[in-house]
């Protein structure tokens, strides 16, 4: 309860059911147990149930059970599993679980959405995106800690598609999602599906491309090139590293607005490369422009790590608070995304 | 003196005479004078050589009186500056220190030995290139740590050209550079001036192109994408913050080697695009390879610092040792450069 405002902040009106136990539905429950939120989870893997079962979660293998259990506590049920998933995982939620408000964790959200849309769900359904991860996977990766300081962008379509006659349920949902996301240490930026993916297609899915294609012309120039391949190879290849599996999975359902991305990327490399091949090469356009940009993103992000003197990289994103369902909510939210800015939510208990 | 084979190793077998006292120059003549080698120095601004004077070194702001000195007493001279200054200087050596051998430390060697041919000095001459630096630059960023287990990479083109009438005293020289290269902790690889332009066009120019490209995306897409940008953004942008001017220096500089390392990037990229357009996305051909190359690296380069229990980088490179003048020495410098092994010479004090 904030003393001030007299609202209560961050707490989640509901328990939370957590479909599939990997590194981001395992973090989650952990954290959320930690924050002492009611939390339960199913996992398809028998043996990964067991093993956080053993652990003292709250753990099932049984989906329909567990679904049945949501519907009757009015859970919000989270959708923790890879993109193939989802479809199979809604129709088992429209018929066991058919009051539920749900979110997912998925990299790209228009093929999510077009799921829900297809079977009428958007006002049981609030998207999320936990940007947040590591190099391992798996319930044995998890960790409480994965989403403190990272953000997690929350979609906000239905009420800006149905602004006027918008269900006080959706909003409550909403709200709960966004509660649970500051509740684990996330950041919340709200985001509408298209925006979102052609932000990530820029910033995380072209470097991915960008970084498989550098790794393979480092590997083409034999052992002698990757024998003089330093830091700046070593980092603009890091990603490359990734499963292919989740790097392919990420960049084929964005396809859209990645290629959007990669024309605009080609079209600097073209003229990047007609610079070069003059009798004089000059590439002042493309490195002065990109000098300025990554300067700017550094004053963004506030997380030049390197020259930081504090031991934790710190936010410099702008905070708009915010009262879900008051008159232009919905105005202060596309603001909100077009800046790129975190939420803070005020909500009186009870009031959905 | 080694009591194995009675050969001396790393002794230099004459002084050290820099030209430049930046970041690099500054870092060699702090390196060479702790591990007790005779050098001096000189540089163009008087403050700076002021500044490298107070602390006792032993440095002038006049280049004429500081390579008559090194034309007294058969110094092997470093041209420690960029790429602008190496003509004029080439020339000024060329009057006032006609006897003596030089070396260089710019990135990209095919231009310098342009100019040096120019000037029928191959004889006296061998290329260095050490990959080592810092966001900083100037004598006060300067460490005498700089080279630590940095590649030192030094060229034979002289001996692979006249292999049968190969001068002793080119031989002494290039022991001198690659000698000097050990002394200061870096690894010597050896590399032809083409093989070497054309594998840093892949693994550093090439990456620097990327890194001002998708700096520039993400900027395009605003306060949300800049927002939304994390760890794979933040790393395959951070060489977009080196100084625009080194950059280009590099790159334009490059620009034969940079243009195919381009346009192998351009296919694969454009590979990329068709498979991303269809009506099921597949890019399964880019991300495998991408992988199973960078896998390679990591491999190779043994600096999977991440995963490494080892608190220091540890170089997995062969190693290659070799009797410089011996037969078949060219042989196996051609040998080293194709494996980008580094190289250990066993060489009796006084033979050249």
């Amino acid at each position: 309860m904030c003393h001030t405002c007299q609202v209560s902040i961050n707490e989640i009106s509901r328990p939370v059911c957590i479909l599939g136990l990997g590194l981001i539905g395992g973090s989650l429950l952990r954290a959320l147990i930690d924050e002492g939120v009611i939390a339960y989870g199913f996992n398809r893997s028998p043996s990964a149930a067991r093993a956080a079962a053993k652990e003292g979660y709250d753990v099932s293998d049984n989906l329909i059970e567990t679904l049945t259990r949501a519907e009757a506590d009015n859970a919000l049920i989270v959708l923790a599993t890879p993109m193939p998933a989802i479809d199979s995982l809604l129709e088992t939620i429209n018929e066991h679980a058919p009051s539920c408000g749900f979110t997912d964790v998925v990299s790209v959200k228009g093929e999510v959405y077009d799921l829900v849309r297809a079977r009428n769900m958007q006002a049981r359904y609030v998207g999320g995106h936990p940007m947040a991860g590591t190099a391992n996977s798996g319930w044995e990766a998890s960790n409480p800690e994965l989403f403190r300081r990272a953000v997690w962008v929350v979609t906000f379509d239905h009420a800006a598609d149905k602004e006027d006659e918008l269900e006080e349920d959706w909003i409550s949902l909403w709200v709960d999602v966004v509660h649970m996301a500051t509740k684990v240490g996330a950041e919340v930026i709200p985001a509408r599906i298209q925006q979102h993916d052609a932000a990530v297609a820029r910033v995380s899915h072209l470097p991915h491309i960008f970084a498989e294609t550098l790794a393979i012309i480092g590997d083409n120039g034999g052992a002698l090139a990757l024998s003089l391949a330093a830091g700046s190879f070593r980092d603009a290849t890091r990603v490359a590293g990734s499963a292919p599996s989740l790097v392919r999975a990420m960049c084929e359902t964005n396809s859209v607005a990645l290629l959007d991305a990669l024309d605009e990327a080609l079209s600097l490399l073209n003229d990047a490369r007609a610079n070069l091949i003059q009798t004089h090469p000059s590439l002042e356009e493309l490195v002065d422009n990109g000098y300025r940009s990554r300067i700017r993103f550094e004053a963004r992000s506030g997380l030049n790590v390197e020259q930081s003197v504090s031991p934790t990289p710190v936010s410099n994103r702008p905070v708009f608070r915010l009262h879900p369902g008051a008159d232009g909510w919905v105005r202060q939210l596309i603001q909100a995304e077009s800046l790129g800015a975190r939420i803070e939510v005020l909500w009186e208990n009870g009031k959905g």
